[in-house]
């Protein structure tokens, strides 16, 4: 593999490790899936996270462009979170990482 | 999704996250591929990773099974990188990982 090559690589999937190298992003995309949520649901699907951690991720998600934040114009106001189409992409080869590590798991 | 479901899920993909984790480990296994390296030739195509963290990062591949790590008993001894059968499943993955991440690349 040449260095340019591997560069053009590295540099897209390090920039995608990037916007999803911490264990909770994945989590996160992986609980909403296809649903439409809101934050009190998201917490309390992945209750090992928290509140705080779960607030910056999904702020990290919607600014990466992979999740959707809607305010809805109600009182007191109701806010929804679901995946982009861009996060929805995500959701096979996640289900292909978690397949490997049972696979593997198995064999360990 | 129920709790029992998404622990289940969580569970493997957290743990295939915490293996994968950091960015440096995508990587990697994608700048040995199919081929047989050594520890130089590894650090001299990867030249974005520090000689430290890149030993660490080895280890703890070949700690968690996806690479091969074979010493040669010679004067001076000679040790090689290749990755596992566990190792090789993950390219097809990371592969899709750039896909999606040049794709959206372009729209941004």
């Amino acid at each position: 593999m040449t260095r340019k090559k591997l560069a053009e690589c590295n540099c897209s999937l390090a920039d995608a490790m990037n916007s999803l190298g911490t264990k909770w992003k994945p989590i996160i995309i992986c609980a909403i899936g296809k649903k439409t949520l809101r934050f009190g649901s998201i917490a309390a699907l992945i209750h090992i996270i928290s509140r705080k951690v779960l607030t910056e991720q999904l702020k990290e998600l919607v600014a990466d462009g992979i999740l959707l934040r809607e305010e809805h114009k109600e009182v007191p106001p109701r806010v929804e979170y679901s995946l982009s189409a861009k996060g929805l992409e995500l959701l096979p080869i996640f289900k292909q990482l978690e397949t490997w590590e049972q696979k593997y798991k198995k064999c360990d």
